[in-house]
């Protein structure tokens, strides 16, 4: 026989026969929190279930971080060994939650000694396993609930008949008391605990308008300031935005100054890259003094706010060479053999007019602590929305400290990571806590592009950890698309962008302008205002602003549009036509864009009508929300055409049922 | 400003900025291994990338779990930031891998040396750059290593030219050395360790015969014994059988004993179910003596050792109210309040011929090493495999170590799980250590079931934890299809179990002989085995012999069978006819069956040529393996049918270019 003393050692308790598995929402097997807002119902599921017959109970347990001890919520069963429970994250901040099994003796007694007196069998035995179930369990309750259940078994023991004692047995009372009470010796407690990631609303739906503030003189080719910024805010609160986004508004520097169309050379009046980050007046605390000064852009803040609108300022963690961190903390850079600093370089091509960080230097904790007081420095002065530049191109290591420790601090501050990248380390910097993050949508132009980049990011495992903010444009990109189809373009990647992404944004005012004009072959802008001060026209009568002002409406008057949830694409015979529906609670919106800028499209498509809680054989009321106009539409296909030179898109508002009173009234108002 | 107390800690060293990530293959995060099979390649894939534009290096690192140090392979790039690389997993028992990730610094250096080489820039101080890159190396290698960077260091500086220096650079012999001695405190190593659990060859191919030996007895209607057994293993061998697999052998109990049918009441001379277990005589490690003595056993399994077959046992850890551990360990079962042992029962139904252990008893610990020393019994018998009856009644922790325990002093013990439950219960047991596992397809008959669920099983996460043990009939079940298909139904699911699953098994001789009563309205056999001896004919002309002995031959002779990898279903327009085809290497099978028993059945199929390797233009040869015919097809497309009276069903051989030398030879031999 082989000696005995080999085996692996018992378990701890192996009388813990339940088993918790696969919970959700869950990141990366829980190395990272996934991502809900203040006020969500967090629905959380797991396998729970046992060895035998026996029933088994599941308890979702869960926390704010700052809360002791857990909340506990029973939770239920959906069939093929899956539970849920569900809880509200109310407060910003951290929650942990996780999931507790164990078999549930006194209902499955309960269970049984039905269907064994439906089968008319003796239950003299049985009432007295029951019995003995409630006293031992009454020798773990307190005092009262002690006496309580003592009471039942005896009852049980006492019922004048069987069917007196089935029912006893059935009254809700004694399984509370039994759950309340079971045994934690035998309750498996072994599953991960989770944690959820709570930010404020506006991480999930906002509205974003980039400007460089420098071009805000609205007469002549002056540089532009925080005063002249101001009286902007009522046209851009118009138009419905709700966060302005300025470049880096710090002093820039003078050594290999970028000139105009990223010329190698400044000319003397070249006012420089913004990301050329530092020179003499300061680095990333200072303001660049013809912008105004500390109290102006407090003053713009505070007007601003007066609009409902936020600042949100850009992170980029880079240098010119007149930083002064230059000199106070040369180990933060690399030096070349040469005794130069390296500057940024991708080669063959070179950027002199900026140094970056190296990440690497011996004396990475003070530069990691000096940058987190920058976030600081901002976050105390009232600014709540970061926008990072590049932040692949710094440790995701970093990041995940650096978010966490001004989170800790101030859970109300939002990140948006600006990393055009691979998708996996754009993933990687969502999940490490950037709130909201640019995306593919910039170069989604097909209906096959966009369904699928859509469908990708609206299912597990992302929609647990990446919020999506569309930009039709940015500084950096005037995609193709924009280049060669004139407004309608224009329009269509407004109408894409604010429908199918609760948040977006865009580069104003050529967007609204629907500039185009690109260096040739690039996505560069000509001109652009990231090397020289550009003087805008908002009065032009091409200006977009009404329909922003009208998409933008739509989307702050329907939850729908303001969730990543509750998004259906819709069969269509015209691959030049997209569809979809967005939903959420009794709302239906319905979106059809035309994807061609060049001529007028045509197409059936067919809703899933059961899908949204709407009769296949009832008409139904629909609003077209851009035109303002209703109709009454009756089953699943309907034409639509658009034509680009008019509007290319529709959003409509589906009433589920026409003869509701109060549709009756919207109807006839 | 907000104090700088409150930041979160730094992390350890925020200087390793590659992030390894997706790990596979795994089993729920690593918290079970996966399985492969001795010999086996393993393909390890892994995301690894950093922040920014630096070059990455991962490797690989493995070990026998009694093996140190670790082994290293270098991965390499797959794109989109995915890794790759095996190993071959040599020995039986435990494997664990994880892979590491660096910045590559000296690669980097070394590809913008290059590019900055072709844009004919000045290269003295990245020359220079290189050479301190070496020499700082050298202060971490050994002697000869060091010498060597810094002769290398010193060339670089000293070429004659900037060609001459990229050419040094580029010599493997740099970034071999470089790779040896990269910076540890720089590599990423936080990956989790997995495991991988490497069993025999037979854990994943096997062809099993299940008989009950008391009706071995060819001629009469005596109790068979081990000794009549013996007779019937040339026959069990030349139909291609591997492995025969005995229900319980121990001693019957009386009290309570089952009668004909499952009668509540056994007549003087019924035998009882073998199931169970424990008399008088014995209990689990005893022998009942009708069927001989442990020397006859023994005998008995030296004669099947003889023929290549290996002698499976059933471990049915339950007992009958006469086992002895009632007596002995009467703390082992659960006691009613009336003084009785509670007896099996699934309320109505009760199985009083059945005392179940009760693993939640206080001396659980104790039991366990009982149940543990049983299994080590009879593998010092020589018995290697065991079918393990309703695994899923006792708790997942048991087995989970029982098997290790096993294993970890004899690798080679396989387990068959015989859970016939909900899925997620039967994926649990495998997932802690079955080698096998029945199945659902007893009932999957129709072909979009039958792939349905074939798809499920080869993907992951199944593929990499549960092996399916296909079995058309058990002394339990008699499929629906079987009671009213006739024999064509019998050869339907031959041919499927054979050709889908490597391991597939049959309950013999009532399969063979196409017996097909039922008990009305049930799956259970009439008359069946497990209440009372049976006494077959084995030499029935329409016994199935000759059919199975070649479907096994073929199984044998081809790879592509003998794994659960390789399927491809294939479009036909006849939902009739399935038609798969199972690859490995070079060898490309094609099955077609017709799942229809009554009428014959014909349709067009298509094949996947390209992915299969076979040319769209060029003929290939056709070798009908069941019909031993040739034929020379072309094109994607075939007409099949088949007559459910002759065969319902084809394997056929397809060789991928006919004017190769050896299919010349082969076709005309």
């Amino acid at each position: 026989m082989t000696p005995l003393t080999s085996a692996p050692p018992l378990p701890a308790d192996g009388r813990r026969r339940v088993v918790v598995e696969n919970l959700t929402p869950v990141v990366d097997g829980g190395r990272f929190p996934s991502k809900r807002i203040a006020g969500d119902s967090v629905r959380v599921e797991a396998d729970v279930f046992a060895d035998g017959h026996d029933r088994v109970a599941a308890t979702l347990l869960y926390r704010h971080e700052s809360e002791f001890p857990w909340h506990k919520v029973p939770m239920r069963p959906l069939g093929n060994d899956r539970w849920m429970a569900d809880f509200t994250a109310e407060r910003l901040g951290s929650y942990l939650y996780t999931v507790e099994g164990r078999i549930d003796h006194f209902v499955t007694w309960r269970a049984d000694l039905r269907t064994r007196f439906e089968a008319r069998q003796n239950l003299a035995t049985d009432r007295e396993i029951g019995a003995l179930l409630l006293e031992a369990t009454a020798g773990r309750a307190g005092r009262l609930d002690a006496e309580r259940l003592r009471e039942l078994a005896a009852a049980l023991r006492e019922a004048p008949d069987d069917a007196a004692a089935l029912a006893l047995a059935e009254e809700e009372e004694a399984a509370e008391l039994m759950a309340i009470h079971a045994d934690p010796e035998l309750v498996t407690g072994d599953a991960p605990q989770l944690s959820l990631s709570v930010e404020r609303e506006r991480a999930r739906f906002s509205t974003w308008y980039e400007l460089f503030p420098r071009s805000c003189c609205r007469d002549g080719d002056n540089h532009g300031t925080f005063a002249e910024c101001e009286r902007l805010l009522p046209e851009i609160a118009r138009m419905g935005f709700d966060v302005v986004y300025f470049p880096p508004i710090h002093p820039i520097g003078r050594t290999h100054r970028k000139g105009r169309n990223n010329a190698p050379a400044a000319e003397e009046e070249d006012p420089g890259s913004p990301w050329a980050i530092g020179a003499l007046e300061g680095g990333h605390t200072a303001i660049h003094p013809e912008l105004g000064t500390p109290e102006d852009f407090e003053h713009f803040l505070a007007a601003a706010r007066g609009h409902g609108i936020e600042v949100a300022l850009d992170l980029a963690f880079q240098c010119s060479p007149d930083h002064p961190y230059r000199e106070a903390h040369p180990e933060w850079f690399r030096w070349r053999p040469d005794g130069t600093v390296q500057y940024a370089e991708n080669p063959p091509k070179k950027y002199q007019d900026i140094i970056p960080f190296d990440f690497e230097n011996g004396d990475w904790q003070d530069l990691w602590q000096e940058l987190l007081d920058v976030v600081r420095f901002w976050v105390d002065c009232g600014i709540a929305i970061f926008r990072v530049d590049n932040p692949h191109t710094k440790p995701f290591a970093f990041w995940e400290w650096l978010i966490a420790a001004v989170r800790r601090e101030h859970p109300e501050v939002i990140f948006l990571a600006e990393a055009f990248t691979r998708p996996k380390v754009m993933y990687r910097l969502a999940k490490g806590g950037f709130s909201q993050s640019y995306t593919y949508f910039s170069w989604r132009n097909t209906r096959a592009e966009l369904e699928a980049y859509l469908r990708e990011l609206s299912s597990a495992p992302l929609r647990d950890f990446f919020r999506p903010n569309f930009w039709p444009n940015t500084p950096d990109i005037l995609p193709e698309i924009l280049q060669i189809g004139g407004r309608p373009a224009f329009v269509i990647r407004l109408l894409l962008a604010a429908t199918l992404s609760p948040s977006y944004g865009i580069y104003g005012p050529p967007f609204e302008l629907a500039v185009d004009d690109a260096l040739p072959g690039q996505e560069e802008y000509l001109d652009s205002e990231k090397y020289q001060l550009r003087c805008w026209n908002w009065n032009d009568p091409g200006h977009l602003r009404d329909l922003i002002a009208r998409v933008n409406r739509i989307r702050h008057q329907h939850r729908a549009l303001q969730t990543g949830e509750g998004l259906r694409f819709c069969a269509s015979d015209n691959d030049q036509l997209i569809c979809y529906t967005r939903s959420a609670g009794n709302e239906v919106l319905l979106v059809a864009v035309s994807l061609d800028p060049f001529a007028p499209q045509e197409g059936r498509v067919r809703l899933p009508l059961s899908e949204l809680g709407l009769s296949a054989v009832e008409p139904f009321l629909v609003h077209d929300l851009l035109g303002d106009q209703k109709a009454i539409w009756h089953g699943a296909e309907h034409v639509l055409s658009f034509d680009p030179a008019a509007l290319p898109g529709a959003v409509f508002r589906l009433h589920r049922r026409l003869r509701r009173e109060q549709d009756f009234d919207y109807y006839f108002k």
